[in-house]
C-alpha cells in the first residue's frame, strides 16, 4: 500500500524530501538484509542526519502508531532490519561522524552510521585497538553492531561488542532522549540501561551515539594454519591450547566443504584434501607471542596435524585471515540460497556439536559447510540450498530445529552472534524459558508501550492499550 | 514492632526455627552493614540454605506484602543491606557451596554465599584466576559482589564483577525462578537480563546461583611503589604510563593523610613525608612484565619521584599491596566515624578531582584522607568525622554534594563501585537524568510490582496497585 500523502508531507517537513524514499525502485534495496529468503517492502525509507531527526520521526510515528524499522548497512543475518509491511525504515547510515578519539581515556565517540572498519582505523591511527571484528566489518555500522551485540573472530580473548560499549545515547520510542554510561571504567550508579539496550536488536530504542572503549594495540602478532585429517584432532588441539593456559586472539576452523569453496574462490593454497583447517592467531608482547606460537604449533603436531604453516610476514597472515573471512562469500557462490547459522555451545562441547551437524546433514540429505570460531564454541553451519525448492527448504527447517535443540541440550545457545530477529523467533521461547520470556515482554512493553519499534522482531508482544 | 506470631510460625515451617532470628540481641548484628551512621532493626532474620528456601520466603512475603532485605556478609558501603523497619532480612551466607570448577570452559559455578576469596582460591587451585578483588574480598560474598557489581584494584586492566558473570539464577519477587546466561563466550539470544540483574542492588530479584568466567593465571607479576612530593606528579606518571600503551593491573594511590595512617597501622616502611604514594603492579608474560616494570619506574623517575622501590619478592609485593588494602581500616582507627566515598571521574580528570576534594575539605574544615584506584579514576575520599557531632555531619553532607556535582561535571559518576543503596539515593536523579529515572522506575515496577524487595533502596517507586 502506498504511503498516505499526509504522512509523506509530514516526513518531508521533518527531514527534507531528499531524505525520504517512496518509489518502488528506491525501496527495493531496503526490502531485505543479509538474511536469505526474507523480503518485505516498506512504506518509505527515511534517512536521519541527526539525533533531532530521529526524535522527530519517532515522536511522529509513536503518535500515529506507524511501525518503524531501524537499519544501518543491512548486513544482519537474522532479519533484524527486515521491514514490516508499510513501515518506515529509519536508516542511520548518514549519521556517520566519528566525534572524538580520546587517547588519554582510551575512548572513541561515534554516530551510529560509522562503519566498524572506520572505527578500527580511527583507533589504529593513534596506536589504539578496537577489537570486535564481525565478519561484515567492512560495511557493517557500529549502531548495528551495538544493537545486535556483534561478535567476531576475537571473542575468546577480547570479548564482543558489549565489552567495548561504555556509553549510549538512545532515543526512546516516544522521542525522549536518554544517555547511559560515561568514560569511567567503573560506574555502578543505577541499573545498567546501557547493557539492556546492547543486543536488544532495535526493539527498545534507537541508538544515536556510541561511546566505545579502546585498548592499546598489541605489539606483535603471529598467525599459524594447521590442517588435520579429522575434525576431532583440530578440536582436541583447541582444548589442549586452553589447557596450556594460552588464550589466542583467534582460533578459527573451516571444514572440508568450506575449505574447498574458499580455495576455489580465494586461492591461498590451503590443502583441499583435509577434513579441517585451524587458523590460530596470538597477539601481545613479542616474547609471549613467540612462545605461544611455538607451543600452539607443537600442540597441533602432537595431535597429528598434516601440516602446520606459520605465516612468514604480515602479508601472508592477512591473506590467511582473509581466506577465513571469505568463507561465507565462498560458500554463497556455490548455491542459490545460503543460510548461515550460528548455534553456539560451550567450547568443550564443540567437537560433539560438529559431529551432530554432520549427522543431521546426512539425515536430511542436505549440503552443509561448517566453519566458525572454535575458541569460543561459536560455529556456523551453512546450508547450501535453494529457496525455490520447497521440499528441501522444509528439510532445512527440520534440520535447524534439531541443531538448536542439541545446542540447548549441550548448554549452548541458539545464536552466538547473529541475533534472533525474525529468523530465530520461533526458537527463542524454548531457549529462554517462560520466566525470561515474561520479563522480556514486560520490559519491552514498558519501553515501547505502543509497539512501534521493530514490531514482530525477537518476540511478539501485545501493545499496552492504555499507552 | 515484634514480628507477628502467625508470620513467625510460617517462617519456622518454611526454613526451620533454627534459621529464624527474632530476639533483639540476635538482630542487632543485622541492623547495619559496612556503611557508617546507618542503623535500623529488622523484624526477623531468615537464613536460606537452598533456592527452595528463597522461593518459599519470597512467595510468602510477596503474598503478605512484607518487605524483604537481602544480605550476604554485610560489607557494603552504601547501605544496600540496611534493613527497612520490620522487614525480613533474607541472609544468604549459608548457601556457600562452590558447585563446579570447569577448567575446560574456564568457568566456576557457586552459590551466592561463597566468599570472594574462596572463589579466587578455588580458581587458583587449578591454575586459573578470578580477577575482581573488592577491598572486602576476604569476607564479602559473591552474591553481594554481583548485586553491587563490585570493583576492586584491578579494574583498569581486568574490569569489574560484571565482566566475569556469565550466568545467574535469580528468584523473582513472586517466587518464580529465572536462569539467564550460560557457558558460551557468545550468546545474543534475547535481552541480557543477566546484565540487568548485575548491579541492581537486590531490587529486582534474589541471586541464588552464579556462573563465573575465569582466566588463566598470569605467569609473572611485579610490584613497584613510587613516592612523590606532589599529587600532580603521581597523576602525571599515571597518564604517561597509559600514553606509553601500558595497562598495569594495579595503579593505586594514597595521599599524605592516608599514608600516615597506614604507616601507623601496618608499618611497611612507606615514607611519611610525601604527598602521594603510587602502587603499581604489572602482570602477564615474564618478558612483558619485566619491560613494563622498567618503563613504569623510568616514567615515575622522569616525573620527579622521590623514591621508587621495586618489590624484591612475592612477600614484599604482598606486604605493599596489603598496606594499600589496609587504607580504609587504617583511616577508620583515627576517627569515630569514617565515611568512605567513591566518586569517580574519567582518568584524565583525576588530578583535577583530587585537588577539588582538598579544596572542599578546607572550605568545610573537614579531615579527609584520599586513596583509590588512579588507573580507573575511582577515588575514595574518606571523611574522618564523628556522627555525634551534628554540625560537622551537616558540613560533611554539604561537602559530599559539592564533590558529586563536580564528579558529574567532569563526566564522572557518583559511585564507581559502592552502589547507591540508601547513602546516595538523593544524588541519583541528578546524575541519571529524568529519562533514565523513569525507565528504571518502570523496570522495577515490572519486576517487583508490590515493591517488597529492598524497598527504599536506590530510588523510590510507587507500587503497582493492580499487582
Amino acid at each position: 500500500m502506498p504511503i498516505a500523502t499526509t504522512v509523506l508531507a509530514r516526513l518531508h517537513a521533518m527531514v527534507g524530501s531528499e531524505n525520504v524514499l517512496v518509489s518502488k525502485e528506491d525501496l527495493i534495496p531496503y526490502a531485505f538484509d543479509g538474511t536469505a529468503a526474507l523480503h518485505q517492502m516498506p512504506g518509505a525509507v527515511v534517512f536521519a542526519h541527526s539525533r533531532e531527526d530521529v526524535v522527530s520521526v519517532l515522536r511522529f510515528a509513536n503518535a500515529e502508531g506507524i511501525p518503524v524499522v531501524t537499519r544501518g548497512s543491512g548486513t544482519g543475518l537474522s532479519g533484524g532490519s527486515l521491514p514490516s509491511p508499510d513501515c518506515l525504515v529509519l536508516c542511520l547510515v548518514k549519521m556517520d561522524r566519528i566525534l572524538e578519539v580520546d587517547a588519554a581515556n582510551l575512548t572513541l565517540t561515534a554516530e551510529p552510521g560509522v562503519t566498524t572498519i572506520a572505527i578500527a582505523e580511527a583507533a589504529a591511527k593513534v596506536g589504539l585497538f578496537y577489537p570486535p571484528d564481525p565478519g561484515s566489518m567492512k560495511i557493517s555500522t557500529i549502531g548495528g553492531n551495538v544493537a545486535e551485540n556483534s561478535g567476531g573472530l576475537r571473542g575468546l580473548k577480547y570479548g564482543i561488542t558489549r565489552n567495548y560499549v561504555m556509553g549510549l545515547e538512545v532515543v526512546l520510542p516516544d522521542g525522549e532522549v536518554l544517555w547511559t554510561g560515561n568514560k569511567c571504567v567503573k560506574d555502578v550508579a543505577g541499573y545498567s540501561l546501557r547493557d539492556l539496550f546492547i543486543g536488544s536488536e532495535g526493539t527498545l530504542g534507537v541508538i544515536t551515539r556510541v561511546l566505545l572503549r579502546l585498548l592499546p594495540k598489541p605489539a606483535a602478532k603471529k598467525t599459524l594454519v594447521a590442517t588435520f585429517d579429522q575434525m576431532d584432532r583440530a578440536a582436541q588441539t583447541v582444548s589442549d591450547i586452553i589447557a596450556a593456559k594460552i588464550i589466542p586472539c583467534t582460533l578459527e576452523f573451516l571444514d572440508r566443504t568450506t575449505v574447498r569453496c574458499v580455495e576455489d574462490f580465494a586461492k591461498v593454497g590451503l590443502p583441499v584434501d583435509c577434513e579441517a583447517v585451524l587458523l590460530m592467531e596470538t597477539d601481545g608482547h613479542p616474547a609471549a607471542v613467540a612462545e605461544e606460537a611455538t607451543q600452539m604449533e607443537a600442540l597441533a603436531r602432537r595431535n597429528g596435524a598434516m601440516e602446520v604453516r606459520v605465516a612468514k610476514d604480515e602479508a601472508e597472515a592477512t591473506r590467511l585471515a582473509a581466506a577465513r573471512r571469505s568463507a561465507f562469500s565462498a560458500l554463497a557462490r556455490v548455491a542459490p540460497t545460503t543460510i548461515l547459522e550460528d548455534a553456539t555451545v560451550p567450547r568443550s562441547e564443540l567437537a560433539r556439536m560438529i559431529r551432530f551437524v554432520d549427522q543431521v546433514a546426512r539425515k536430511y540429505e542436505l549440503r552443509i559447510g561448517t566453519f566458525g570460531h572454535m575458541g569460543d564454541g561459536n560455529l556456523h553451519p551453512t546450508f547450501l540450498t535453494d529457496e525455490r525448492n520447497h521440499a528441501e527448504m522444509e528439510r532445512v527447517h527440520l534440520a535447524f530445529r534439531e541443531i538448536f535443540d542439541e545446542a540447548i541440550r549441550l548448554g549452548g545457545t541458539i545464536t552466538g552472534e547473529h541475533g534472533i530477529g525474525v529468523a530465530k523467533k520461533e526458537f527463542l521461547p524454548g531457549f529462554a524459558g517462560e520466566a525470561s520470556m515474561r520479563v522480556m515482554r514486560e520490559l519491552r512493553r514498558v519501553l515501547d508501550p505502543k509497539g512501534i519499534l521493530n514490531p514482530g522482531k525477537m518476540f511478539d508482544v501485545v501493545p499496552n492499550p492504555s499507552a
